[in-house]
């Protein structure tokens, strides 16, 4: 029997994938000392096949714990470690836009190589790099897609949706949402300028009347997604809905989303958040299933 | 020659030691994204002999730039690459106090030892671990001590000083300081209770009419200094002045300091603070001299 272990700021999908896994759930004991070190402490005694759960919205402060409950899972037995990283940070620093710059995503996936065996994660956001495998070399890495959930969300709550994804890298993803309802699908142009400062061009086809759907892997400052809301509704969209699979939504990125006259906000629960309608812990209970066997 | 690489934020002390040295100083360029991750450029051609400069106070965060930076400049030319982290985290948590607790200080070492051919850091807090070269196994550890510039400090100001240790840990500390101007010196009794609360015990000597000077290796919530420099007012000492290396001064400790009855603060800049009066730079230049031939 594998073993389950969640930080204590991610308790509701660690209940959720251990019901679908039947597998049991320690939470990991964790205290803040005023210095800004921090204090962990897991089950005594570890099972060969652990599972650790730690989504790396903002990374950097969690990377370091989750350094310190990987080695100390290793002390406590351990032997394989599986990572359960819902939403895995730096996977768009794949190359030195400037001499000198940083190429996080390499040095972030071979540290994760390093203290894990395998690495499961959600809709990562991968462009020159192909696969997860690449991205924890010698290790088995694992993306799974919560596009066909999302799409079967969006499709129920508005039967005559048109999925509209934020650039042409995300066609596939869009159609693999749009397959299982058979819904209508097509993907914008997007050119980004500044963290804060996006231009999405919308596809030339009719949306006047439409039921427009956003569909995005991440929506962070959600810049891409206002301007595409501004343009479809500018275009005679009917209803414009955002349904995304990690829901970072930072500062004031719901507010903004709001302001462009979006309706509901949907998103999946890889990220702890208010629009989360959405669990992922079934899909990744199955992928757990094959790596622990 | 050399390269020392420091980041933006500590800018003081970098120059102090690149002054020192003699060796060129390059600043870490460093942008957050809104979503917390960091993107670091550095020159992008690095000598054999790096030098990283990198307090380590509120850690967890700097840890991961620390990693980034680390693997960024083996890339870009760094064949030898050496850490000087004046304040170095994680040293105290070094054995399990509670059976699961992760041994923070082995993991945090190791981590370092896997990514630096030496470290140099200041006083650090080790109690269990003897030495540096054991906190960072197979590196080269170099651990520096502050006490005799302190205690040279304290006794330009006030020449008839009492150092005044805060447990009987740091009596060879202590004494170290007080060494150079001949002061008089003792420790205390300590008994930590929980982050916040501790309690001394002051030693049994006269304090009526002694200028107390506090010596300590690191201030953090300040509470131990708190109680010390009650306890020595209350027994008739005539002034109560502090002098610590590290000073993290969490939260409201330069507060509680001021309210126990504390005159000054002195501390050097091993961490940037606007008590910092005598600089470490010197003392880690020579140090990095002997660890670059």
């Amino acid at each position: 029997m594998s073993l389950l272990l969640a930080f204590d700021d991610e308790t509701a999908l660690a209940h959720r994938i251990a019901q679908a896994t039947g597998w049991p759930l320690a939470i990991i004991e964790r205290h803040r000392f005023p210095d800004g070190e921090s204090r962990l402490r897991l089950p005594p005694a570890l099972p060969a096949h652990t599972v650790l759960l730690r989504g790396l919205q903002q990374p950097n402060d969690k990377l370091t714990e989750l350094l310190l409950a990987a080695a100390g899972a290793r002390e406590l037995g351990a032997q394989r470690l599986t990572l359960v990283s819902p939403y895995l940070a730096y996977m768009r620093q794949d190359i030195a836009f400037a001499p000198g710059e940083v190429v996080s995503q390499r040095h972030v996936g071979r540290m994760l190589a390093a203290w894990f065996d395998a690495v499961v994660t959600v809709d990562p956001h991968l462009h020159r790099v192909a696969s997860m495998d690449e991205v924890v070399p010698g290790r088995r890495g694992v993306a799974l897609t919560a596009a066909p959930l999302l799409g079967a969300w969006a499709g129920q709550q508005q039967p005559d949706a048109l999925l509209l994804g934020p650039d042409e890298e995300s066609m596939q993803w869009v159609r693999a949402a749009a397959a299982a309802l058979g819904l209508d699908h097509a993907v914008c142009h997007k050119q980004r300028h500044t963290d804060h400062s996006v231009e999405v061009t919308l596809p030339a086809i009719d949306l006047r009347g439409r039921a427009v759907v956003l569909l995005d892997d991440v929506a962070s400052t959600g810049r891409t997604l206002v301007e595409a809301a501004r343009g479809a509704l500018a275009r005679g969209a009917a209803t414009v809905d955002v349904a995304v699979t990690h829901a970072l939504m930072v500062a004031d990125a719901m507010q903004a989303l709001r302001a462009a006259g979006v309706r509901h906000v949907w998103s999946t629960d890889s990220v702890p958040h208010p629009s989360n309608v959405v669990s992922i812990g079934p899909l990744v209970a199955r992928a757990l299933a094959g790596v622990a066997s």
